[in-house]
């Protein structure tokens, strides 16, 4: 079984700057790994500075109206959609353990419809894979859908935002078929206790 | 959290005809749980007998070129771009087993070119994804690929009869929106001690 | 021209058991020929078992609500969808008997919208063609269309079921290039004195 | 059930110039009904004279490389993919008289791939319905596939030409929903002596 | 950079029929040029004439409930979904010179809904768009959401009969790799003192 | 017509912190004009400083396989398929000017493999158009060809990464509506004494 986990070559982490450096055992520190779309994309510094400054201005936004829960829902369904491996098993973990529903990611990445979510996290995900796979064809009554059940204008943006940065996260896992961690594919199916 | 496992009429075990009744104990017995398909397709006791009966047929012939985990394979992808969520679930619980593999049931879900099997085995998943979605599409450079990777005509026969199998079983299961047990989303992900 | 009947081996009648030869010889008496389907079929005599013991509980089913040539529709729609040359023809004969209408198989099978039947009737069509192709996209409004038809529960069951067994039906159909009888292009089409 | 064979207007023979009157029975004359395309179509009579002057520069093309056979298998496997009822009803008479095949319509309708004909015009037909649902698509392997096949640069122009045609003319019959004739339905599928 | 206009040869204007000689000196009079799709079709004179007399039916028809600039966002619209370069160029210059806009038909081209056009037009172009790819799923609703916007049962007949129109211009200039004249390009962009 | 530039509330300059500020009146001053992407997307500090950094590393990376005219072209084809009018018309303009072509955006937004380009850059465009609309049908072949015209591993990651940047981007427009500047429209078209 490969272990390969990118087509392009990964650097050492002992070669990268400081500050992608420090971003990293961050990480590291907080999950107990190292996920490999730090390491992969670390590649090219500038554009990992950028796409983790993106991810965190959408992901980690207080203000938001969206629970992160809801957040890491859109990420799973579009990225299940887009057939991303990374981000469906990833993301899928983070919506696990967020949700506190060992269940949910698998549900939404196969059929956001029948899932075990409210109408108003349906509706955002229509919206959401809508916007995914076919841009061009959102209509004035998607949005209207999304007010119905009483999305505000700023939830709108972070809704199609984050659909947005993940169809860009997306397309980068499979350009250099960004493979995923193995600890990603238990975490949030067992009480830590029971691992 | 709906319990409901199918949009129709479930039926009580004690009202089924004693082979219905006994087809279903005999899974409990080996599963330790009753798969939801038995119970909501049990509803019509003809169309449970065939759809039972052509099940096995394919998935425990013994003469098969396949493997058992291949076959599940076969399953899990055509049900990944069929959006199945029940039969992702309970087969990738069935795969995970039959292959003492906890990550290639997500992977063939989700995107099998990525997936940790051989080239052969991609290549049965090519075919089988092209059959299930635009069946007419298929021609003979496909057959061919199948034959260059070592599959005899039986097999051929195989890989197509599961992929049509599973046809109908993603409709019906769509159709009456089944429920996944709760039981299989765990299932072959970790040790049978740690659980 | 071929006259090659499957890509795979055609068995002799009689090699076949004695319970296959006799449903074939039962069919035989009824429409004057064999069916290809039952003769390609019985190469492999359990799934053969299981395939006519489906159909039969689907299409042969006392209780339906819908009728016989109502089913019929559903099959030679969906498979007219999915460019299954054996059950258009096949399936399009039997209509034609069923509905006393010469011309309906070929309206049905090239495009229901616009053919001779009633808006109960296109509806049903209308939610077994998106079943047939798109499975994942049935959402409530689907069934309620149904329903509005004055559809009962028990009848949506039986449209979704014909549907999910010849998602089946035509994939084995594609995949062993199943050919129609020559006798089946013409029966229904004109009365049995002017043949 | 409805004898309406046009959602516009449908002229008076009486009303209709005299150009007009003269195409229509001549070819009453010749086929001893007036097709509908030609009494539907002569509500705007410009376009009307237009449409029969190029599709009678294509298909009566003396020069052309195609047979006139050939030509209407175009229209038919175009039609056929653009679910055109009429087109595909009309031009399969027409084939199944220039063939003198009675099963060919049929099958070249519902899936050229496994119609009798021969790899030269599976070539053709593969060339035409590619143009006919997507254009862009088109690209030099295609046109090489073609004069592999022993097509020449006229006879590619043919193909494309007829392709494009019936685009219109399909497109022409779904707007107005251009009723086929009955007399079409049987055409060509009894010896004349039978009917 | 290529200066071929045509996959086919391309005829010298001596050596074209009178009748065609005086069409396309009459269009080089008015528009000082050739444009490329006269001389491209005058390879096949009598489906030239029938092309344009077919052209001018619709394009110029004086009855017509639509602005000629309406007709021409017509031709761009359903040219931009079918990818027609040709087509896109050039009805794009007519539709900036007929509407007086310079911006429209690079809005209309890449996204008719975010146009700076009416509701009524957008109405017009998503029927025609709907027409133009998929005519098949041309339903009721399609048909009474142009009369909801004021169009008569005729007005229905030009959005069609144009958009069918240039289902077949569009197909020809893919065939024949159609080049737009670089006069298409700029014209209708600037006031004709700024060129 | 509608002068709103965003769904979404657009900033006032004053308004805003200092680096954007500085971000937006610095590309004025290149440009002459601000374009709209500024302004709308400021509406979310963060992102917009996320957006604009990644922007920068992949469009002016200096150690590039890619000429910048390669990169817009990109841009561009990618956009025209994600039919993003912002994107299209905008980047044109730049593509325009880099590539000192008056002519070849229209032609990459409408069908890269008509464009006045080289048989390697309809290459990088087939692979960047696949990408941006099916990512998951990347498969082995496709990264070959770019092998085969020439490109590093470096380049193809720019390929993919300016593809994944702008689906990123296209969302953005689409969501929030985002009107391109009308300056973009001629910009390249005429030699600026002309304008």
């Amino acid at each position: 079984m490969s272990t390969q986990i990118s087509r392009h070559p990964v650097p050492n982490l002992d070669d990268l700057s400081q500050d992608i450096k420090d971003k990293i055992l961050q990480v590291q520190e907080k999950a107990g790994f190292v996920p490999n779309v730090f390491i992969t994309l670390a590649h090219r510094p500038d554009e990992f500075r950028a796409f983790f400054a993106y991810h965190d201005a959408l992901m980690l936004r207080e203000a938001s109206g969206l629970t992160k829960a809801e957040r890491e829902m859109i990420v799973v369904a579009t990225s299940g959609v887009n057939h991303c491996l990374y981000c469906v098993v990833a993301h899928g973990a983070i919506l696990r353990i967020y949700a506190k529903n060992p269940q949910i990611a698998d549900q939404v990445a196969v059929d956001h419809r029948k899932a075990d979510i409210t109408p108003r996290q349906k509706a955002m995900l229509d919206f959401a894979v809508k916007l995914a796979r076919t841009p061009e064809a959102l209509t004035e009554p998607d949005y209207q859908s999304l007010r119905d059940h009483g999305f505000s204008e700023e939830d709108i943006w972070d809704v199609g935002g984050i659909t947005a940065f993940f169809a860009l996260s997306n397309r980068m896992a499979h350009l250099i078929a960004m493979r995923p961690n193995d600890e990603f594919y238990l975490l949030g199916r067992v009480p830590p206790a029971k691992r």
